[in-house]
């Protein structure tokens, strides 16, 4: 059996531990959300503060060259590149995740219609997070595809030649399940098909290679594991070879190829330049960058595969203090066991007040957090983020002692913890 | 003659004067720039470091509930309706002003396809904002219509049975010149074209009342006249009667009509809630709100009408003094005279030496915009935009004065003034 004292010694063995250093970590708290919106970098405050005060209070409309805004969303993109096994230049910080998807994947069906027209379907997971399959689904509607949805393990024989574009989430936002990219994204390429990834909870999650595997088109979010602050701008991949073959259809003025000049005619910038579109938000991207720069901050100490490592030990010893210590209490596992199939959270399942447990654990000071089931091969889960960069191995043991006693004492069935909020 | 004293005796008269103390205004500059980036509101740094801190740094997750982010867009964008004749719950505060237009113009090809399916053209001005351009071709490009571009006075000769859209910026970025919305509006309507206006220089600048128009789609800026800080999120408004007619295709899960059941098809929200796409970057939301802010405290003071008074006194009087005091170096006036064609901002035009009067006077503190001229109907420019908020009658003086002295010591000759830079 682990105990506490092991758990303290794992941490004094860390060689991440002072990362912990760049982050404001609020009180008395566990915080396993950073999935969903990753602790303020402690540099945070002060960056926001002088872009507001000076570079806008200040140098105002200079700012544009002086304080380097108009090349922010470079500047951005290729810090982020480093994490996902992308090129300088070919990474924009921009938009949202959804605005990007609609991006790359109308730009991945004007490719296929050139390429191999009678290819008419979006295949993606039924269980991708759910924007992902509104923006696909919109986007099919417009141009007349189909968008085909099946379960993980139909995916391969999905893979026909009526399929345009594969597209998937690295890391299931539900069941922390992991898609080997490399294989996947060679499977849909033996089909014929485009590979578009959302990293949205592997970036700064788990070590990506959009590179080497050879990847299409990527899109990811900028407030998850990046720490990049509430609604942070999200980012976006194209594989250089395909950049310059079409535009995308949100031709505003930022992906143009001399904006200063404001000709009427659109003429797109060469690269992943003509993948913006307007002027971006600069308090809220200079934030992103101060996030970003946490996940840099770990290049000295093994960068993303250190970071794995510890996510893979932190992950592990959840799952196994919640197997040794809540035994008996109907939790199970939704999260893969195998190490090559897991992100970077752990979800637990339970038929019974899941909702009530997370609202009973956030009570505590233990936040995770809450997705309800469909009624049918996914159940309600109790959904828990671990982040390397400030969570440690007393944090693990400490989250699952409360989540023993939260069980053990049923406090979970107070009322107070069974009222639903709309947003959790 | 005017003199100095004429206009002390303005400003100790002006009931909006101290309007001004809402802003931290640059320390030794007459800032004629508000309408390319407004100045910082003196409550942004407070609000936005207690986003950071509190909001995000404590709060983390919770904050979505507790401190209201989810419905940011809503809230900021009922603060804009009532600058801009909407009402209550018909505007939100989101994404940039090109997104937002490539949302309205989708959803109006297909309000237009299924009332009108002959009519395949968007009529626009062949000076409007370019990037309203951009996106209007690649949507033209996408769905097979054409653009057709015309001068503002072909426009009345342009509407005939082929036009589905009408898009047109209220008051033109480069000129000044304002359009008359209702009677623009109605022609539009008479000649069976819906009416999409792109407010990014009346919102906050002149009195606008979408609903007494009788307009059909808006978009605008939250960064110029609204004073929202650099790249601040857009807003987007739709005529109550089109808004449930038609998804836009940025169908992003904030645009759900219950985005936390995670289903995997989409139902748009009703109303305006469905030009919502992604998550929003809430810092830049939250400064966005600080500079509406400021435009609703006028309303005690006339609100709207009162600015239009005093914009246009400042307007007026710049005029006036450039041709008083300026007479005899080449200036030429490229904003309508007439009160009724004149938004918030003077454009000069000068043969030669445009660009580097304006670097000039930038280095004497005064700050406006060059925009190059097209080598046929449109000079180059010295834009100035004046914003009632903060900007007085001795400002005007002051500018008017700096702008002799460049002209009569020809100090705009020196090489350090006529080496442009990539954006001004």
């Amino acid at each position: 059996m682990t105990t506490l004292q092991d758990c303290q010694q794992l941490d004094a063995q860390d060689p991440l531990r002072d990362l912990r250093d760049l982050f404001t970590l609020p009180d008395a708290t566990i915080y396993l959300d950073g999935n969903s919106l990753g602790v303020m970098p402690a540099a945070a405050p002060a960056r926001v503060a002088d872009v507001v005060t000076r570079e806008w209070g200040t140098d105002l409309i200079q700012s544009w060259n002086k304080n380097g805004w108009f090349a922010m969303p470079q500047k951005v993109g290729d810090k982020i590149a480093r994490l996902i096994g992308a090129a300088p230049g070919t990474v924009v910080a921009t938009d949202s995740t959804s605005v990007n998807l609609f991006k790359v994947l109308s730009a991945a069906l004007h490719l296929a219609a050139a390429d191999a027209p009678q290819r008419q379907r979006i295949v993606s997971e039924r269980s991708n997070f759910p924007t992902d399959l509104y923006i696909a689904e919109a986007l099919c509607k417009e141009r007349g595809y189909e968008l085909v949805l099946v379960e993980p393990e139909e995916i391969a024989g999905a893979l026909n030649d009526q399929v345009a574009v594969l597209m998937l989430t690295h890391v299931n936002y539900r069941t922390g399940a992991l898609h080997d990219m490399p294989a996947v994204t060679a499977a849909a390429h033996a089909a014929g098909a485009l590979m578009v990834w959302d990293l949205a909870h592997s970036a700064g999650a788990v070590p990506v290679d959009l590179t080497g595997a050879g990847a299409d088109y990527a899109v990811g979010c900028g407030y998850k594991y990046l720490n990049g602050g509430p609604g942070a701008p999200a980012f976006v991949w194209v594989n250089p070879k395909h950049a310059d073959r079409f535009w995308q259809p949100l031709a505003g003025w930022w992906g143009h190829a001399t904006p200063f000049e404001f000709t009427p005619d659109y003429r797109p910038a060469p690269g992943i330049t003509r993948y913006q579109c307007g002027t971006q938000p600069m308090i809220s991207l200079a934030a992103l960058e101060c996030g970003v720069d946490t996940l840099l901050a770990a290049e000295a100490q093994g960068g993303m595969t250190a970071l794995r490592s510890k996510s893979l030990a932190l992950t592990d010893l959840f799952i196994q203090l919640v197997e040794e210590r809540c035994a008996g209490h109907g939790l199970g596992l939704a999260t893969p066991r195998e190490h090559a199939q897991r992100g970077s959270q752990v979800c637990l399942t339970r038929d019974e007040g899941a909702y009530a447990i997370v609202q009973a654990l956030i009570a505590r000071g233990v936040v995770g957090d809450y997705r309800a089931g469909d009624g049918g091969r996914h159940k309600d889960i109790l959904r828990f983020g671990f982040t390397p960069l400030y969570i440690g191995f007393v944090d693990v043991w400490n989250a699952v002692e409360h989540l023993k006693q939260v069980l053990e004492t049923a406090e979970w069935k107070r009322p107070e913890f069974n009222r639903k909020h709309a947003v959790t």
